[in-house]
């Protein structure tokens, strides 16, 4: 959108962080979105005021309803559209009458359903742009920001604060992601269904979330842009700031078509976007699941220096496809030098196998698997390590068969904690060598409340644990392309 | 192996179904594999007579042990040897001198630690086929068959009975497969972990599964082959009888490295390896999570006819990914026929997408969803399903604020039934139109607990549900290419 950037930080700032709000649409009716997010709104405990608006009046959830917006007695800083699409282009201009210049618009049938809701969508963007209003929308599930305890979304869905950003042109995947994300133990700095875009774009997102403090890494999905250029010269000052991953739906007709449907989104050349990409330092992903993980990733570790990898695995088939996700990815598994292979011989078994991946067998217990990944951290033509197996760097005599409840419970926890220690100690490592050491493992546990409680000790920790190989080997192979982008001298 | 088929036959009954076993290399020590596969064939509940062996006599585990082989009162079906490389031969020599005509041997050091691992391997190998006896192994993990309660394995996993046979050259990955079947509710028919293959090869393996009425499902980890002829005729012949799915290791030089170190397997070439896959039938997976998630999908759906696919989404997104996914994967997301349009008219919102994916947009409850899967199955045109979101099937007034511990708990139970009613009614739709519904879904429960009894409760009606689009999209994919590699009249 047009805008002075000094204006458009204001209004951003009362986008995301209201000090109240008017709700126009609301309802009585449970089964009506006009209910739905406005109990969100109060579940997540948004500590502004709220104006519900409906013309019947009346009261709910506790909250007196105006009759108009002009009733309201302040202006407040944000407006959650909720109307019928015919009644959203009135319901601005009665926005921006009250002075009220920041909009999120939830109502969906406009250029997604084709010719006339392309029109009412153009005349909403006229209504809100000669009013000064940014609006997110239409055709949006809403916003998020923890922080401000901002739930203006459709789905119940409460993460808590954190660094991770969502910027999604489909509103069900903030969701989802959200879902992932803290399942993962992590929380959200901000959510955005940016919808079909109408006035504020995918790059002015960006801009913001640049800026943000709260924001330490950006997730977005893209179906289509209303002006690739801008977005990519965007993006590239983006990514000098913080990392960027997208994963680009519409890649294929078939999902082109799909998001023509959705969001009104023309996909583009998928050759083209490739190269953007990479022109622009994004981290490209391919599926929802390399997306969080990526995410995590950037979060995790330090930057990698090069691409040269080192491998310890307490497992032959674990170290095999490591060792191929890693060639596959554009990492080099190194040959190791002799003075490194010496060491490792000084306390690893005779029939370790004296190569890389370093695979300490099924004979090679306690502390070996820690001590041989700190020679790898220190080996001078190693620049990242992968470790596979947490079970392996236990100590050897820790596990016991439990006999009663309690020790039962006693023993998940001191796992739990010996486990944290292992991250502990790897932080460490990774403080004193400045390299990245990715971890996937095996669970530790049958129970999978047990291992959630690990999980989320790991995220508090700022830690994650991978579950195969090749998610080990695709976050170390996004940090170093990530690397290599922030050197060129010419980006 | 050279052998008459008869004989093979009766020999792998031994292997896999002893009534006695003699275990060679037992030890008091718990840091020890001669102890701790020996705790674990007795925490699994074997139900035949155990001979422990070692010189030392005395008693391990509340066991008597022989001082050697020859002690042991009768002639066990089936040996297990633990004993250090250089005693292997011996080892082998006994067993035979007493008859034994089966064994595992855990032991390892053997080709894949070089020239003079390789040469004991060799004088093993004679040993083994001049007294006409089987041999897993060397360097193998074990082998397991949950319902001859046979854990005979390194790391103390119990898989319940179940239709999945893992075959692998790698015993971790046969561990790591067990835990993540298990995490999805299914269990095991047979663990296998060939290690060296010096004496039984994977085509041995292969055949004796084929036959085997307790395996519906071959998952088979491979890095390289002894005799890749013989394997893929073989292969050829097992997949008219039932699926495999193979995860190869060694695609890459640097994992073809690792794989020669790990197993002694040569990798050999990738794209002959492709198309020899191609040729046999077998549906070759990249990763683990694949793995699984396609022997999953050959256990729970019908095979499609063809490659024709439509899509029921409750979110633009999931949809959009699903499409890309699917054309990707050579899936063709057709344009629906104007008849099955107008009937999902007749009960959709007027706003709805009128494509593929059908998209019920944000605004339909209730039963909209398991009609339009039914409406999109009923369609000539259509030869597969896939539905994305469990949340939106659900019946509309079904959630509610519990307000005490015990409405809380019956909630959950009530959204794990309603969920188990859905797969109910999609298998009952299965059954009457002959193709496959592939389900993908935000969890419906943010505690890892509850989502794990759902997903146990699924397991236990033959069902799964995936977590991502492309997961669908893949299980999918490959069910099409198993269907059209059936119908070749020339294969």
């Amino acid at each position: 959108m047009e805008h002075e950037s000094t204006d458009i930080k204001g209004k951003f700032k009362l986008l995301f962080e209201p000090r109240s709000l008017a709700f126009l649409g609301a309802s009585r009716d449970p089964q009506k979105w006009g209910f739905r997010i406005l109990a969100n709104i109060r579940i997540g405990k948004f500590e502004g005021k709220i104006y519900p608006v409906n013309p019947k009046g009346g009261e709910i959830l506790g909250l007196k309803v105006y009759g108009s917006v002009g009733e309201i007695p302040e202006t407040p800083d944000l407006a959650v559209i909720v109307v019928p699409p015919t009644s959203v282009v009135d319901a601005i201009k009665e926005c921006t009458n009250k002075g009220i210049q920041a909009g999120v618009v939830i109502t969906a049938g406009f250029a997604e359903i084709g010719k006339e809701g392309a029109k009412i969508q153009h005349d909403m963007v006229k209504a809100a742009q000669s009013g000064g209003m940014i609006l997110v929308g239409p055709n949006s599930f809403g916003i998020l920001n923890p922080s401000s305890k901002l739930h203006s979304q459709m789905p119940p869905i409460f993460p808590y604060p954190g660094p991770i950003a969502v910027l999604s042109q489909s509103g069900n995947l903030v969701a989802t992601v959200a879902r992932m994300v803290m399942a993962k133990g992590f929380g959200y700095s901000k959510g955005i269904s940016s919808g079909n875009e109408a006035v504020l774009h995918s790059d002015d997102y960006l801009e913001y979330l640049a800026d943000d403090p709260q924001t330490k890494v950006i997730l977005s999905y893209i179906e289509g842009f209303k002006d690739g250029h801008r977005f990519f010269e965007t993006a590239k000052k983006v990514t000098r700031k913080k990392p960027v991953i997208m994963l680009k739906a519409g890649e294929t007709p078939a999902g082109a078509r799909a998001a023509k449907s959705h969001t009104a989104s023309l996909a583009g050349s998928d050759t083209i976007f490739e190269a953007m990409c990479k022109q622009a330092g994004i981290a490209r992903v391919r599926n929802l699941e390399e997306f969080v993980n990526t995410g995590l990733a950037f979060l995790c570790h330090p930057l990698p220096q090069g691409r040269r990898v080192g491998i310890v695995t307490a497992g032959g088939g674990w170290g095999v496809l490591a060792a191929d996700a890693c060639a596959k990815l554009g990492l080099d598994v190194i040959s190791l030098p002799d003075n490194t292979l010496r060491e490792l011989d000084s306390f690893l078994p005779a029939w370790w196998n004296r190569g890389n991946p370093v695979d300490l067998v099924a004979g090679a217990f306690g502390d070996a698997m820690m001590k041989s990944v700190e020679v790898i951290m220190r080996c001078p033509v190693v620049d990242g390590v992968i470790m596979m197996g947490l079970m392996p760097a236990m100590p050897a005599d820790f596990f016991h068969i439990p006999t009663t409840e309690e020790e039962g419970k006693k023993m998940r926890e001191d796992i739990i904690a010996a486990a944290a220690h292992i991250f502990k100690e790897i932080k460490e490592l990774t403080n004193t060598y400045q390299k990245p050491v990715v971890i996937a493992s095996d669970p530790l546990f049958n129970s999978a409340r047990t291992l959630a409680k690990l999980t989320y000790t790991l995220g508090d920790m700022n830690a994650v644990c991978y579950s195969i190989p090749q998610q080990a080997a695709a976050a170390l192979a996004n940090l170093a392309q990530y690397s290599e982008y922030l050197k060129q001298d010419n980006a």
